[in-house]
C-alpha cells in the first residue's frame, strides 16, 4: 500500500510498504483524513527529535525511521482480527466494531503496565510513550494502518470524516484546561489569555468555549490567525503593535488575567503572558519550544505563580473531547482547515507551505483516497 | 545611635545616624540579635538589587541607599508612641505591648490597601513590598529600630532571644510548605527531596519534621552542612559523588520524590531535583537564582510537573512560625549559628567570612550590644 514515511529532515519520500494485518487485538483502519501537526513539522525541520533512530528503536514498538507519518487521523474499520470471526472486537468505551464504521483513533502507544498506565491514570506520561505516526506502528498518511482496538472511537454516520481528524488536536486543547487547576465549573468566572493562534491556540479557544469561559483573550501576530478568532474571543491582540500585558489588565480592573495558555513557545509570548497574569496566577505550556524554557523571575517569584506543562492528553481527555464534538461543541473549528491535499503532495503541498508560506496556513490535512478531493 | 548601613556592593560602614522615634502606629525595638541572609549576600556580592537607589527610591518608605541593613531581627521594647500614653499599643494578635517585652520583628512592608495585602491575605506579594534591613525605614544591624506595632510578635522570657532571629528564616523555609499544594496531613506520606543545606534548606528541613514528614532527603556538596543535617533527614546526598536522581529513585520503589524544595538555586541542582521527581510532582523554587531559571524540557513537559515559587512569606506563615517556635518545634535549629559577632565587625567577620570561608558557616547573627558577646 502508499505510505508517506520520513526518512530524515525534509526527505519524507510515498513509498510502498507491506499492508499490515491486524494482532488479535487490533482492527485494520482504512484511512480517510490525517492533519499535519506541529511536532510533524519539527521533524521535518529540525529532526528527528521524537522519531527512533537506528542505535535508538522505540522502547515499545521496536522501530526506527523510516517510520509512516500522522498521528491526528480517523477513517472507516476495514477488517477485524482473523481470531475475532465471530465480529465481537470492542473498541473504546466497550462498544462492538463492525467493517465498515466510522473510528478516530487515539494514537498513543503506552505500556499499560507501569505506575502512570495504571494507578495514575496517565497514560499519556507513561516513561515508553509513543505515537502511531511518529514511533512506529504505521500511522496516518497511509492508506490503513492496524490499530488496538481499544484506541479507536467509534463516531456516528452523522459526523464528517472530513473534520473528525480535529479532535486529536482538539484533544490537546482540552488538556491544558483540564491540567491547569482550574475546575470545571470555575471557568466561567476566569479570565484568559491564549498565547499563539495556530491549530492548538485554537483548539484551546474551542475548549475555552465549551469550558464556559466568558473572558478570553487571544495574543497571535499573523493576520490569517487573528481573523479566524476573532468572533470567538474578547480581544485579539497583536503582539507586534500592542502592549498586550497592558491590555490585560485593564481589562480585569487592574489585576491581569487567571491563567495563560502558551501554545506559541517563543521568549516574547511567555513574558507577555507573566507579565499579564495576576498574582498567584497560573502558567499553562502546551507548546514544544525549540530555545530554552526560561521563566522571568521578576513575575515567577514576585508574584509566586505556579507554572504547569502537559503533554498530549489522557484517555478521559480523549474521550470527552470526542463526546463533544459528536456533541456538536466544536461546531466552527473545521474553519481551521487551511488546506486539503493527497497524501503524494505532503511534502510539497504540506510541510513546505507550513515552512515556507506559514502565514497562509492553520492546518493541513491529507488524504490516501483522492476521491476525496473531488 | 550606631547602625551598619549598605553603601553599595562590598560597601557596608558602621554610620552614626539620628535616634528614630516612633510613629503613633509603631514601637522603638531595641536589638538583641538580627542575622545574615543570603539576600544581604546578593546585595553585598552584586547589588544594589531589592535595595533601592536614588533614581528609583522605594515606593512605600521613599528611602535609597545608604540604607540599615538587616531584616532578621529581635529584641526588647524600649519605647511606646508618645501619643499612646495608656500604654495601650497593641502588637501582632492583638497583644498590647509593653516596654521591655521580648518581640520578634516581622520585616516586611506593604501597602496593606491592595488585593494582595487586603482580599488575598497574601502581603508578600504586594506590588509594592519591601523590608526594614534593606528597602529603608531602618533594619536589625543597629542599637534600635521603629517598628509597626502590629509587626511585633511578642516572645515569652523562657524565650531564648539568641536565637529568635531565626524565627523569619524558618517562616521563609515554611512558605515553602504551605504553598506546595501538599496540604497539612499529606506531609506524612510524602517523600521530599530538599535542593542545599544552607540556612533556608536547615529551615525546610525544620519544618518539613514540624509538618510530620518522615521521609526527606537532601542534597548538599559542603561537608560542615552535610554533617548539620545528618541526624535530621533520612539520608544527605553529596551531589559531587553521588547520583541524585537515581538514589532517590531507589529509595522510593523506582517512582521517585513526591516534592522537591529548591533552596540552591544552581542549574546542576535543578537538574538532579526534576529528575527525581516523580511524574506529575512538584518543583517549589524558594532560592534566589544568580543565573537563568531554566526549566529542562525532558523532565518538566515528559512528567507534566508542577512549578511553584515563594516570595517570603505571608502574616499566617510568620504567625505560625512564631508560636511553633514557642512551643520549641524547632528546638536545635539554632545549630545552624556558626558565629556571633558585634554589630561593628559586620563586614570582616560578617559578609567578608561567608563570601571568602563560605564552607565554614551557615549562618551569622550580630549584635548591638557587645555585652552578649561575654
Amino acid at each position: 500500500m502508499r505510505a508517506a514515511r520520513y526518512h530524515g529532515p525534509s526527505d519524507i519520500r510515498l513509498d510502498t510498504i507491506p499492508e499490515p494485518t491486524p494482532t488479535a487485538t487490533q482492527v485494520l483502519v482504512a484511512i480517510e483524513w490525517g492533519g499535519i501537526c506541529g511536532s510533524d513539522l519539527h521533524e521535518y525541520i529540525q529532526g528527528p527529535v521524537v522519531i527512533p533512530t537506528a542505535s535508538h528503536p522505540h522502547a515499545l514498538t521496536g522501530e526506527s525511521l523510516p517510520v509512516v507519518l500522522c498521528h491526528e487521523f480517523c477513517g472507516r474499520v476495514a477488517a477485524l482480527p482473523e481470531s475475532s470471526s465471530d465480529g465481537e472486537v470492542k473498541g473504546a468505551g466497550g462498544v462492538v466494531l463492525r467493517v465498515g464504521m466510522k473510528v478516530m483513533v487515539d494514537p498513543r502507544q503506552n505500556c499499560q503496565a507501569c505506575t502512570s498506565c495504571c494507578e495514575m491514570k496517565s497514560s499519556n506520561i507513561c516513561p515508553k510513550w509513543g505515537f502511531l505516526g511518529l514511533t512506529g506502528g504505521g500511522g496516518g498518511f497511509a492508506e490503513r494502518c492496524a490499530v488496538r482496538a481499544d484506541m479507536c472511537y467509534p463516531l456516528p454516520e452523522s459526523v464528517d470524516l472530513a473534520d473528525a481528524a480535529l479532535i486529536e488536536p482538539l484533544a490537546v486543547g482540552r488538556r491544558a484546561l483540564t491540567q491547569s487547576g482550574v475546575l470545571g465549573g470555575e471557568w466561567r468566572e476566569k479570565a484568559v489569555l491564549v498565547l499563539g493562534g495556530g491549530p492548538i491556540g485554537v483548539a484551546v479557544v474551542w475548549n475555552l468555549k465549551a469550558f464556559g469561559a466568558e473572558r478570553v483573550f487571544l495574543s497571535e501576530p499573523t493576520a490569517l490567525r487573528q481573523r479566524q478568532c476573532r468572533g470567538l474571543v474578547e480581544r485579539v491582540f497583536d503582539p507586534r503593535t500592542e502592549r498586550v500585558a497592558e491590555e490585560c489588565r485593564e481589562l480585569t480592573g487592574g489585576e491581569g488575567v487567571d491563567v495563560v495558555i502558551d501554545c506559541a513557545g517563543v521568549g516574547p509570548a511567555m513574558r507577555d503572558g507573566m507579565d499579564a497574569l495576576r498574582r498567584k496566577g497560573t502558567y499553562v505550556n502546551v507548546a514544544g519550544w525549540e530555545t530554552p524554557f526560561q521563566l522571568p523571575m521578576q513575575y515567577f517569584m514576585m508574584k509566586e505563580l505556579v507554572v504547569r506543562c502537559t503533554l498530549a492528553y489522557d484517555d478521559a481527555d480523549f474521550t470527552d473531547t470526542v463526546a463533544d464534538f459528536i456533541a456538536g461543541k466544536y461546531k466552527g473549528a473545521e474553519k481551521m482547515v487551511t488546506s486539503r491535499i493527497a497524501i503524494e503532495d505532503i511534502k510539497e503541498k504540506g510541510f513546505e507551505q507550513l515552512v515556507k508560506n506559514k502565514d497562509a496556513h492553520i492546518k493541513i490535512l491529507a488524504t490516501p483516497k483522492r476521491e476525496l478531493l473531488e
